[in-house]
């Protein structure tokens, strides 16, 4: 309802303040992505030649290679490698789970560690305690954590339309629960994956280790395999599980963001970022987490650029290093851009995946926010003119007090978490036509932004 | 643009004449949906347990049974079949062709029969003309076009968001072209399938011949098959295309439609019709064409029954069979409700797939398209307000002039055309949450339809 009424009340005043042109040169840019649109080929590219790419990897390195390279393609006006330091977290030889009833019989599990989890040393064999919440814990007695493995199995909540904010709130599990769970005396977590999937598939992801609490390995069962052991744990309560896991955190390592800029032909100081994530987790080949976001990233330059609609403003597409386990690309750029003065006009940021836009979510003073609404009606005939004020993304979030808007492109997000994390986030899971919409709806309001400012 | 503002214009109408109880009843059916919803499990059985469902095949006939047994597991007031006789078409054997040039080496290609065409009696074995359009056929001279395989190569426009425009742009080719080809003195047509992906699969689907025409085979290439045999022709254009099919056509067989409803409780007189087509192509399972549109209709009134909310006038979940080659079933309906004068309100049709809900295309008086959308602001938080007046569906269509509105659930279409009528519309091309969230933005206006009118 707020949408509806924010377009109309707010359709004279961006019939006044943007021009017949406008339009013509967004239908450019969406015509020149449907039909020789190049982000699904460079998906492809970065998907199986080069595949998953963990900060400090050999992939992830051959993936800021690629990125530079493919930029320089583009014939930009500078493309550079900005450096900064990144975890280097390995996950060694596959995961191995069990679990063993008083009957004796064995039940594997397909299991991985969550992101930058201690290894087991060995096997960690221990009795599971199951909790829906850190309350749940927080409640149990002393002697029914300690020593344990606390299995945390809350689902995500299914009936909320906007799937993120059902990740956003069975996350503190994943995050947190093997602190949570050491505090108790817990030895290990077991996590319920964040995915809203029925099937095999372990779901990593970042956790953290709190400052002064015992670091306890901590791994992600697939949603069926929650539901198995909570169903074994009915019956046996008892049961012992076993875990093996070879992950550990290596020294820091020198790696990169990847960037490339067009020069603003009136205002080449104020700047406009658009950016995806280059690193990805380990186990599949990041190609909707966030793949998609860097091709289109690459793309919004591109289309500027054949279909020869200068930017009045500096547009720079820039490929984040370690968004998944430390943000330390996010947060490097904002430093940089800090210490040398840069005018960050906006940021925006695709890593929600690569599926049909609906349009954007905009953080900024609700001046600014109505100010980027006023042209969704040019956006209408794309699909993609849901402009809504919202969280905008984690790499631009530390420009927050710099840029004056962070904009996050908003596509579907019902497939998403289903594949997030997962194996399954492969290249065959993107369809083109989705993917080239999204970066031609973020060419559109780039172009817009680079024209009017804000 | 015009969404926008029709939105808003009607945010206080809308507000006057719908209640909180309307919010937290629609909510209900989303929840349920989203909860427990049976659209997917129920088109799993659909789809895998019988299949593919041709007007006339056994298969068609066990759907017809699966129909009727599972409307009544819902508890309905009334469930019952509605006869019709439809076409019988069959494909037979498997199709083959091939091209052979000069140099004698053959290449084969992946083809179908178009559904209704007849066979080749034996090989067909001709020279093939290309052309783009009808137009540039009429143009040909007589002895270019006469004995040949017209050969018609003209891509749906990929410029198009809504890809259904450009589906409906290339259909000409497929539903005509073997008459118009034949009008030249051809002896048979192929034709470039209709979809947007670049794959190997051939798209069937109907096509008619003229009375008083010479009727020639008439048979899909796949769009890499059409690009293919295009490039070869570019080389030699002398080549001989050898093509075989034994399709025909049987006698027309008894089927029926499946009819199940919910009487109203306050207007039983007063009938709202929701349904999709049960019949399909026979190369693939009919998942998203259209197992997703009877699982939806049958959706709706399950979770009309399980919420509690009783609806106020009639409805009625029709399984339509036969729409792909005849449009039978729709145009019985329509005419035994006409013959028994029947008061029909509204009728509705999923038949675009079971992908992420978009809104809704409203058939009717400007009036009471104005009306329906008073709606809209309801099914804003859930994605699925795109309100606009439009082409509703094919087989409510001849309910036109007795309903005083038809209405098409509108979904995202950037991968429906990728799977239409190819072997490749399977069961796991659905996903469950965009499926069941289709049933429920269904269900919401059906209940505002039956508890406010038109």
């Amino acid at each position: 309802m707020l949408l509806a009424a924010a377009g109309s009340a707010t359709a004279q005043s961006a019939a006044a303040t943007t021009s017949k042109t406008d339009s013509l040169n967004i239908r450019k840019l969406y015509d020149e992505a449907l039909l020789r649109g190049q982000s699904y080929a460079n998906l492809r590219d970065l998907c199986t030649r080069i595949g998953g790419r963990l900060s400090g990897s050999p992939q992830a390195e051959q993936a800021v290679q690629w990125g530079k390279t493919e930029m320089e393609k583009i014939g930009l006006d500078r493309v550079y490698l900005q450096e900064v330091m990144v975890p280097h977290w390995v996950r060694g030889a596959k995961e191995r789970a069990r679990a063993t009833g008083a009957k004796g019989k064995g039940i594997d599990f397909n299991v991985c560690a969550l992101g930058g989890s201690v290894g087991t040393n060995g096997k960690l064999k221990a009795q599971v305690v199951e909790v829906k919440s850190m309350a749940e814990l927080a409640a149990l007695p002393a002697d029914k954590v300690k020593g344990k493995i606390v299995f945390f199995n809350r689902p995500m909540n299914p009936a909320y339309v906007e799937t993120g904010r059902a990740y956003g709130e069975a996350g503190d599990q994943r995050r947190s629960g093997a602190s949570e769970a050491a505090k108790r005396g817990a030895i290990g977590a077991l996590v319920r994956s964040l995915s809203l999937a029925h099937d095999d598939y372990p779901h990593t992801g970042a956790m953290r280790y709190e400052d002064g609490v015992a670091q306890v390995p901590a791994a992600a069962l697939s949603t069926n395999g929650a539901d198995q052991l909570s169903q074994l744990l009915k019956a046996d309560s008892d049961l012992t599980f076993e875990l093996e896991m070879a992950c550990q955190t290596l020294p820091d390592v020198k790696s990169y963001n990847v960037v490339g800029e067009i020069r603003g032909s009136k205002y080449p100081d104020e700047i406009i970022t658009v950016g995806g994530h280059l690193d990805s987790w380990d186990l599949a080949q990041g190609a909707h987490d966030d793949g998609t976001g860097c091709v289109q990233s690459m793309e919004v330059l591109r289309l500027l650029k054949v279909t020869g609609l200068k930017p009045e403003r500096t547009v720079r597409a820039v490929l984040f290093m370690n968004e998944e386990n430390g943000v330390r690309g996010g947060n490097k750029y904002a430093e940089v851009a800090k210490s040398t003065n840069e005018k960050h006009l906006a940021a925006m940021e695709s890593d929600g995946g690569g599926f049909t836009p609906r349009g954007f979510n905009i953080e900024a003073d609700a001046a600014t926010v109505r100010k980027v609404q006023r042209w969704q009606p040019l956006l209408q005939p794309y699909g993609s003119a849901e402009f809504n004020a919202g969280h905008a993304g984690t790499d631009i979030g530390p420009l927050k007090g710099q840029a004056k808007a962070l904009i996050g492109f908003d596509c579907d997000s019902q497939r998403y978490f289903d594949i997030h994390h997962a194996a399954t986030d492969t290249f065959d899971k993107v369809n083109r036509r989705e993917l080239e919409l999204g970066g031609a709806s973020m060419a559109a309001l780039v172009y817009l932004l680079s024209k009017y400012g804000l």
